[in-house]
């Protein structure tokens, strides 16, 4: 949409106008980037005081917020306006990259690749031997496609992607650019006189609806499968290795590693940066916060932090008593002072 | 192999057969995910617990394990149970994905590249003036390689990876997809007005036997060489700095990044998501355990984790330090409440 | 240059030469790797132990060093050494890869892009609908530049790398091979039915004088816009979520990640691994040392390390007081001694 009115956008978010009613509105913004022609938003109190100096044309702002010092503001009073700022985003928001069925000719397809027929393979994408591409997926440009792997329907790889060989990807997936699916897992035999390399013969099996960010590495199975679980979003940078079967909706945020054959739940969130060591299992529910590194199993709904992790209580407890080292040996020279007076 | 029989099979492993004789297997799996047609193993004494409920048709055991309470099983007993199971997964692996000799028509090649004629170089493959690729090499599709660089022989670059100008890759070498050998050292001059690039003009040598990940960044040296010694085996997501040396048959695991000019020994295992400061030595042998920051040179055989690293027997040490203030505390009010009481 | 003598190379860099003048010198190493027709260089004193062993055939070295041990060595005193390797360095640099102007035949370029006529774009490149390639930029092998992206000019743009549509690259940027510009940034709704994707349409926008290491991830905004501001430098594996703003001039070191919608301020360091939480403002001029979390607001020119990290004097207090636990312990025992004997 080109533009709205500010009144229209009221009726629209189903919120309380206080303000001018014709301002003409063409697109969203932060409140401190926002000018006159811009919708912007208030959601956390914490930037509270950025409202008033905002040049927005217009804010949405809940409608229990106090009004006093705005009075020169077009405002919209909603229950929540970060869902109401949604809906401006999507008003205005470009139009996505369109994709057109049909193979590039650019592209190199193996004779026996299955391709449907309302699926998008982009310019120079390479599909190997025997792969199936499901109805309506976009395969971006530079994408490559290994023997006898499979991309279920309406799944969107970016460009750059690359999918190893028998390797699956269910139905709805992003891949981001980039990422690798199906690499080897990390397996020798070591010795003295170098290491042997143990096939990794296995394969990587992404379930439905998983998100999966940029430069990611998820390595193949030694034997049977790496497995992403239904729902599961992956951020960017982030290595999975052989054998780990992830659960179903959990959030692995970016930069974590998870090491060999380890089993996290349903529902699990792997903040920032955390590291997971080889075989363990991550109870359901649980969440692990940034930076932290986990070398024991956890039960569900585990909030832990910390490298090694503990739990959060622990670890508050536990920065509480570092701190009081220097008052102790104050309150210790204190009674040897007091001690030697009495000798 | 398509099947196997259950005697058979044990004749193959040289084991003791315990149970049916005439089962037909034909494939492998953990001993959770295994139906009747599969083998499984038990190696870590962790698992035993899995063995009694596993559907697994044959299960691979040590011969001294207690086999009560399995009498419904079929088994065979080993010396070695993980050797063993490696042979079945052998016997089942489907067959690797064949890369024929020659050059696939939308590979681009300069005209005085020099590839051997029993090497393969994939679809949409890019190789730049006077490379030079050995014998019985594949270079996949979507890999890009850079003018005057030298692959060797029997080296398995995945799609997608990037190998910029002049840098060398020994023979046997693996690099998986979408690492990127020689980009720029991270060099500038800085100053108040902006930073001065520094030409970063040197290599990237990676010597033979050298299995690199998915996703790496090996940057070149600022002059000369940057190298990964022989044999040695680099995890995914992994930053080498400019003019890094690693040593022979290390193992750097999943997201280390080692900063620029550090020398790291033969045999070094650095555990994943360490990080190694600039400038350092670390001595042949050592271990570093994961998430550890290195900040100092380390003599060979080290054993550290920490951030910043210490021994481990120091950092288990001061664990149990840290867990002792609260006694302290409790200790410490008691003695003041004894002298107070005499007062 | 293929050969230059040790009297003229010392006028070059306006140095005093002790030793042989007309040595021929044809390259540059390390002092431990330099031999006889290579120049070498001591700048970090940390070093002084290898000058007596080099086998360097001239070594550059501070006017001020002191020369006793060194009789038989020809040597350039410099008052900057490593400026005047740098010399040195450049005079034996390779040639630089040569980009003729023009688009590569297998390059896939929309009827609608426009490419300056002096730009160059590397094999199987593929340029979407609308894009802007500037004046002497050269877009490598295999990158892919989304519909309507625009890169400005004098820009380098490595193999392999990916600009998702609507992103915008300034002029004299540098990116290295398999970044990726433009991923969506990670937002959803979380819910125990299964979690909604938020959709990402802002852009990137990368101001001029920028460098990107190799396999960064940089997430296009939920709105608006991700900065990199003028001048910043980023190394390789960083993440930079969606809504970030980079101020001018940084350093972001390897493996660094920035939360959703934290600003980073002008002439800030992030030093290698260091995790940024969301929503935060790091001031100007800051230092985060190496594996640090900084999870709240940093005043300018803070220099903080830790996991959470806390200032720098703070950290070195902290870890000596926990060194101290040990002999208040003892002392503690010794007052408890006491006062039992005197009961």
């Amino acid at each position: 949409m080109a533009e709205i009115s500010s009144s229209t956008f009221a009726q629209l978010v189903e919120g309380r106008l206080i303000g001018a009613p014709d301002l003409s509105l063409s697109g969203v913004e932060s409140l401190e980037e926002a000018g006159p022609a811009q919708i912007s938003f208030l959601a956390n109190k914490r930037y509270a005081g950025r409202v008033a100096p905002s040049r927005a044309g217009l804010i949405l702002i809940h409608e229990s917020h106090d009004l006093s010092g705005l009075e020169d503001k077009t405002l919209v009073l909603v229950k929540d306006p970060s869902a109401a700022f949604s809906k401006a985003v999507d008003l205005f928001a470009p139009a996505a990259p369109e994709f057109t069925p049909g193979i590039a000719p650019s592209a190199v397809l193996a004779a026996d690749a299955k391709v449907a027929t309302d699926a998008h393979i982009g310019a120079n994408a390479v599909i190997g031997r025997g792969v199936v591409v499901g109805a309506g997926s976009v395969i971006g440009a530079g994408v490559v496609i290994g023997d006898f792997a499979r991309v279920g329907s309406s799944c969107l790889i970016h460009p750059n992607v690359v999918i190893r060989e028998r390797c699956t990807v269910g139905d709805r997936v992003i891949i981001h650019s980039c990422t690798v699916v199906g690499s080897d897992g990390f397996g020798f035999i070591p010795s003295a006189k170098g290491h042997t390399k143990i096939p990794q013969v296995g394969i990587v099996a992404i379930e439905d609806d998983v998100e999966i960010g940029a430069n990611c590495a998820l390595d193949r199975a030694r034997f049977g499968r790496t497995v992403i679980g239904q729902g599961t979003k992956i951020d960017n940078l982030v290595q999975i290795a052989h054998n780990v079967r992830i659960g179903r909706h959990c959030f692995i945020v970016s930069q974590v590693g998870i090491a060999g054959s380890s089993r996290i739940g349903d529902f699990v969130t792997l903040a920032g940066q955390v590291g997971v060591a080889g075989h363990l299992e991550i109870g359901d529910g649980s969440t692990v916060m940034a930076q932290s590194g986990i070398s024991a199993d956890l039960p569900p709904k585990s909030v832990v932090l910390g490298s090694p992790a503990m739990p959060r209580k622990d670890f508050v407890r536990r920065e509480f008593q570092i701190s009081k080292i220097e008052k102790l040996e104050q309150e210790l020279a204190e009674i040897k002072r007091l001690l030697s007076e009495r000798n």
